[in-house]
């Protein structure tokens, strides 16, 4: 857990195999063993965090490009080479992405108001700059709304058991100097009752083909607790964290975390709390069904829903044929 | 918050009085002093808890039984001897209602199944031996289900952020050996989602004439979560909290806590973990409205809804009369 958030996850694992590759002198193989080196040490990284996709995703493509390159050369430094130059272009590409969704999300927000309000977010664990390479999903809407001078104020939980919320989500409101609110994760409902909020954004781990979304544990209450309040929910993901071989959420795996988390303070880190004794069961997320999700912003626009369900697959592949075009 | 959960805040404070007036050796009023006397330390301790309606409730008979005593007699002692015996009768009085909550919750949560199962209860905060002077409330109603071997397994928020539930009702639940899992207050409906429950029971704060509930913070969300997988939501409360005056839960005061319980781990008493500069909304209860609430367990019975709406001031009139009877 010293990297986390999905996306961060992924270009780290890529860009500390580029730095680990690019201090090879003395590789002794062929360029097809230098392939499957990278292949070996990519495949080992995947399965330690089973529900970011966006890491086997990441994974996927760096091993095809260096297999590519393996075919064309008979030189192991051209093959960590062309590795190299693919982890650089995907720090660039989640960069971008992380800007697109913030603009896109502000926008669709402010364009679904006719009147132009100011609007108070409330978000769940942390999307920003600390979780993503580059600017956050969830929390580059809110800092795109905030850049645009339409926001109230953002609302943060704490994120128990691990308080990403308050460790790292505050921190990062407090330095962008947004007007923000730290709230106990319980405490999401009673801030709905009292109207306090236009909208709940938040991130992804992992997004299935109808839309169903793995995220942060809470995430699926947080999104009851919104309908019940005819509050807009969003997600705010790039496309990497869609999978579309995933029918559904059933499918996706969901990881279990440590007892100690909870049984002492600080996430694990601190005293213990809790009475010896006690059983504890700790999932690190939740999956929040599609039809209680209003859209997923991307990096290439908004998701939204026609006959209320979402065409995941269709936008995906527009996108690309948007991209190449 | 040394001494918590409403009803033993009403009996530690009646008895703490009941100490104290029992050393008065030198008293040197009049029998009409000594009841102002009592008078003015009981207005005082309701003041410094606004939420528990049992403590304004236990003072009002207090106040009024040592001013019946003072218009009989002269002799201060004799003031403070009634008043006295009043207290000690308040605590008989909660220990004997907590084993009826439990005793008729047990029985009615049976009594709903045709087919007796075993039962997996999940309940929020502390409610048990240490918030009550007795056997708890909603904590009185598993230990009934598990001595009546019926429960499969007692699941514990963690409550935060004063953490009663991993601090108190974890350490009850082992202490009594009752099969029992801590979960984070984020994983309740997952944990619901999963089908693992078959009922929630909680304690109450304050209950309005209509069955509105104001309860520890995030009650209202868990009840949200329940009422969306179908699970019965139970409130188990003595009628001393109940307040018919108030017409709903709108007219009930929940306390704002420090700031200092979110930024500090263990909830204020540890070293800091949220960012500085973030501000904090910290309710320590929520309302939850009746509709969400399936039935309200009583030391008289269960109370339960005729289209659609508790006659709670029926039923408390009908169980005056039962117990004069």
């Amino acid at each position: 857990m010293v990297v986390r958030g999905a996306p961060a996850i992924a270009v780290a694992a890529a860009l500390s195999l580029a730095v680990e590759v690019a201090n090879f002198k003395d590789f002794n193989g062929t360029s097809e063993e230098a392939a499957s080196f990278i292949e070996l040490i990519l495949e080992y990284l995947v399965s330690s965090r089973p529900t970011a996709v966006n890491l086997s995703d990441a994974a996927k493509k760096l091993i095809e490009i260096t297999s590519n390159a393996a075919s064309t050369t008979i030189m192991p430094e051209s093959v960590f080479q062309a590795y190299i130059e693919a982890a650089e272009i995907m720090l660039d590409d989640d960069v971008a992405s992380n800007k697109a969704i913030g603009s896109y999300g502000s926008r669709f927000l402010q364009d679904q108001r006719k009147i132009v309000p100011r609007f108070s977010v409330l978000t769940h664990c942390n999307t920003g700059s600390l979780a993503t390479a580059g600017y956050g999903t969830a929390l580059g809407v809110i800092c795109a709304l905030h850049a645009e001078g339409v926001l109230e104020r953002a609302y943060c939980t704490e994120t128990r058991p691990f308080n990403q919320g308050s460790r790292l989500t505050a921190f990062e409101l407090v330095h962008y100097k947004i007007p923000a609110t730290l709230i106990a994760d319980s405490a999401a409902a009673a801030l709905m009752k009292e109207s306090r909020l236009s909208a709940v954004i938040v991130g992804a781990d992992h997004v299935a083909a109808n839309g169903d979304t793995a995220n942060k544990i809470r995430t699926y209450s947080l999104a009851l607790c919104a309908m019940h309040h005819h509050i807009p929910f969003y997600v705010a993901a790039s496309l990497s964290s869609i999978d579309l071989s995933l029918s559904s959420g059933e499918e996706i795996v969901i990881e279990e975390r440590s007892a100690k988390e909870l049984l002492h303070s600080r996430g694990g880190l601190g005293e213990q709390v809790a009475a010896s004794g006690i059983l504890v069961w700790n999932p690190a997320f939740d999956v929040t069904p599609a039809y209680l999700i209003t859209g997923i912003i991307t990096e290439k626009g908004v998701i939204t829903k026609n006959n209320d369900a979402f065409n995941i697959k269709d936008f995906v592949e527009k996108a690309a044929g948007k991209s190449t075009a």
